[in-house]
């Protein structure tokens, strides 16, 4: 007996899981409805066909071949029927069928066997006064996209407001900025940029960045209100009035769970849909996957909410194998990303040290900074990375990266990303084999390194400060009874000796013992290099010889400087 | 009591384990003795110092913040003595000294707690005749490089040739190539470059690059004699006569370990001395790492050898710390590799099939291409990998890759090289998750389509046709049953098409239900798309329609091109 799918939604994980379905188990009839009219598109592009990048809104609709994936394409290559411009309404589970209405308000009921719930997420809302002002878009599907670069492209853009500083708030950011040339600005409620991605000291070298390419950033600020008179032309924040052209509320993302939850599935704290490593949902008859569930965590086991093309895409394979008759399934997800911004890019994988703590682990984290690739090799790029360690046991949680390296720092993510499922300890990290070559790496790599770090701190021989801290020192100098020491050359550390005479000090690394007496033994010796190391050797010598008040600074100047130190 | 630790070999190993051991334990007495001037120095940059791409031959040997690694760097920095010029002679176990002969020709005693055996590798001798003519070169210091440009820099040397393909010998083809554009040979013994680390098909892409770049190839071909007078003016094989004005003999390396042996040491059957995982030797007071040991490879547990200037800094580390009385081990090495030639690399890790197969397994390869980015993103490469999977248990033993994306290809061999060994199964493949955006990824990234390839064709959905077998099959056409169909857009099969009327056809795989009778139900069908995705499609909708004799063609037309097909 030929079975019939219906699968709701089809963006990714719809059309994914019904081609996959299709290929294994070709007799199978399959209906898949979309409210919209355009389907199967890379919502992740949008930023990149804003900017210009991608030419036609129709390029991330087509395949790598250029088809377009239209009703018509998965009809006739993929063999089975599409009902664009069709929303399910309800599901009668009991009786197994979709209401459906069409674009022309018809009621569709459609029977199923199993039923496939692919319907996605939608950017959040904040209930504001003016939000309904003309040219004020969240970046939901390719329809706004298309508006939105309309209305760029007809030149009577100036300013942009982004509300909400995550992925799509920056990207959109460096789209306006980059391509267009309009003045924008992002208001961010909390303390930092990508507040639940990155630690403080990486979100702010990234935002440096940002701000170095014409960026404006206002953190910590509250938005309340929109003004104008048809078109948007103020943003109210609790601190100031921003003029706006156009503003773009990237506050987030919500699983579209509602006709999951009206039919009695189960529905998580996170929002997303209860699914078991098979994407089964509370009904055994109804699959769910991609940004409208909720998945565990694979470090902390924490149900996660993971809104990402990738992840939709691998959720739509297994339900297409589990329709077929497959035993497919995944654990669950670790929130790997990455966000482009202008020449850097910053990305990370598993917990912060923040939703560590959160989540009960004595967590620690540590920074450094160090070149991809071989030192001598003529093309090279500085990167940085924070390393999340349960103290106590050393296991890695978490890891982020930033810098001007591109696909060589997000390779160093997803491996870390890669074992993380199999809770990896600190020599793990410390003894992953890199391929090896001086065009690609170091022999010692960073990530080997970066462990490497993190195992001299928690065992006591390294003794770090933060930029914060060391920032704060340096501007309150008066009162402090810290002594800023440059364990560099003597060449390297003359432009500092000489802008801050008296209070910039240096003794190469190599003459501090015969130097030993310059040292105050009263003070906090602040210990700096160029990238962490020197200064830890110092720090290590300074010990030896007697001196115990030390902190070596995390990074070095290379990293206090991408960070934005004053010094 | 101060303990005397002896470290015999100054190149990677030896200077950082005696590093560690002096941050960790300052008051260790640390001597160490090697017998070059040169010490310390990146052997692995060599190539690119003879290419000029590292303009001297200190930056070699330079830290990354400029300092050179010479004997007063580790006395005055890193607080260790430095012997150079000094050849250890023997090894006394039982009264714990080494003997030694210093530049003059003096005998030392050096008397120890502990020894460490850096010793290091060298190159492999063919030992034929002519070998001592003159610029006939191993690469195998820095002493020999120096040699090496110098004779280049003087314009006299208009052709080279290498003997031996693996790495030394292609990275030192693209240096004599690309920067001094002399006429490049490469001979050697076996059927593929890189024998050792790649299959044919990969090989032989990573080979068409190259003599695309003008490096010619002599495979299958063994080096017989030298002929000339003084300076080396012929290559004789046992195939063809070749003009050089300079040899480089790159036919393997070997560790160094007779003085390990000649005291009683164990050493094992690839040459290396036998260590334990915390690289202690069979005498607990001799520990050794780096190139002239040998530890197991982590996928198949076999003895392996791993001359790398990574792996040497990670067992200097781990010595280091062990001496201090710490714990640190190894489990052993996956091998992993990258070389980088011209504008592509080729890159691995694991087990090759070869390897696989030789180790006892069951297994299968597949291979693929992709995008390494969203292919709606303006700038993107493809990419090409192969998979080893064991065929019963589906784990993964192994990965090469190959294409012009230099740091996201090896990223991703990096990331399966983290996983490999937890003895992942293909659904570990399948689910990795890679940070996504469009700038660094697909939604479905090419490691997970590439274990969905692999499952398919395991799973017997996917029947392929390798690169030799269709090549094969056209060239011989005529007493061949076989009947190639582009499944292809009409507009992309077009040239082919006309190129090669009767015998390329053409149905696009959207059509092939309504056209269906134009295929040929008595032949062998190849089916060919792009990529190896549609002609995959393709196959399963033949099968549905009572078409089983089909293979599709692995890669596609982008694989078969980059391979060097006369289609």
């Amino acid at each position: 007996m030929t079975k019939h799918i219906v699968v709701i939604g089809g963006v990714a994980l719809g059309t994914k899981a019904a081609c996959r379905l299709k290929r294994l188990s070709p007799d199978t009839e399959v209906t898949l409805l979309d409210k919209d009219e355009k389907i199967s598109y890379g919502g992740c592009g949008i930023p990149y066909y804003v900017s210009g990048d991608v030419a036609e809104a129709e390029d991330l609709q087509s395949t790598a071949f250029h088809m377009v994936r239209d009703a018509e394409f998965f009809r006739k290559i993929k063999g089975f029927k599409v009902l664009t411009g069709t929303e399910a309404i309800c599901i009668d589970r009991e009786n197994k069928r979709v209401f459906a209405k069409n674009a022309k308000g018809e009621r569709l009921e459609l029977p199923y066997d199993k039923l496939v719930l692919g319907t996605g997420s939608r950017p959040r809302n904040l209930n504001i006064p003016g939000q309904d002002l003309e040219n004020i878009y969240s970046v939901g599907n390719l329809v706004d996209a298309i508006r939105i670069k309309d209305l760029i492209a007809k030149g009577n853009i100036g300013k942009a407001v982004i509300v909400g500083a995550g992925f799509i708030g920056l990207e959109m950011a460096e789209a306006f900025t980059d391509m267009w040339g309009i003045e924008t600005s992002v208001v961010e409620v909390s303390d930092r940029i990508m507040p639940g991605n990155v630690s403080r000291p990486m979100a702010r070298m990234a935002m440096k960045t940002m701000e170095d390419n014409g960026v404006s950033f206002y953190l910590n600020e509250r938005v309340l209100r929109f003004e104008g008179n048809g078109p948007v032309e103020r943003v109210v924040t609790d601190k100031q009035t921003l003029d706006a052209d156009i503003v773009i509320m990237a506050v987030g993302i919500q699983a579209n769970s509602e006709l999951a939850k009206d039919t009695g599935l189960e529905v998580g704290v996170t929002g997303g849909i209860v699914v078991n490593s098979r994407l089964e949902t509370s009904d055994p008859d109804i699959y769910a996957g991609g940004d409208c569930v909720q998945v565990p965590n694979l470090v902390d086991g924490e149900p996660g909410f993971y809104p990402l093309g990738s992840i939709a895409n691998r959720h739509g394979r297994i339900i297409g194998t589990n329709l077929a008759g497959g035993q497919a399934s995944i654990e669950g997800a670790l929130g790997s990303f990455v966000v482009k911004l202008f020449d850097s890019s910053l990305a990370g994988t598993g917990l912060t040290l923040a939703m560590a703590q959160k989540s009960g682990f004595d967590a620690v984290s540590v920074r450094m900074g160090q070149l991809d690739r071989a030192h001598f090799y003529p093309e090279k790029d500085f990167m940085f990375f924070e390393l999340v360690v349960e103290r106590k046991t050393k296991r890695i949680l978490g890891i982020q990266g930033f810098g001007t390296s591109g696909d060589a720092m997000v390779g160093r993510i997803n491996t870390v990303a890669a074992i993380l499922k199999y809770k990896p300890l600190l020599e793990d990290i410390s003894n992953l084999e890199f391929a090896y070559s001086p065009p690609f790496s170091s022999a010692m790599d960073i990530v080997n390194a970066l462990a490497n770090v993190a195992e001299n701190a928690l065992d006591g021989h390294l003794k770090v400060i933060d930029h914060e801290s060391v920032e704060a020192l340096w501007l309150n100098d008066e009162n402090s009874d810290s002594y800023f020491l440059d364990c560099r050359e003597q060449l390297d550390a003359a432009p500092l000796l000489e802008k801050y005479p008296g209070r910039w000090h240096n003794i190469p690394q190599g003459e501090l013992k015969d130097r030993i007496a310059e040292v105050p033994r009263d003070k906090n010796i602040i210990l700096v290099c160029n990238s962490g190391m020197r200064s830890y050797e110092a720090q290590l010598n300074l010990r030896n010889l007697g001196i115990y008040k030390t902190q070596s600074v995390e990074g070095g100047m290379k990293m206090l400087k991408t960070w934005g130190s004053e010094i």
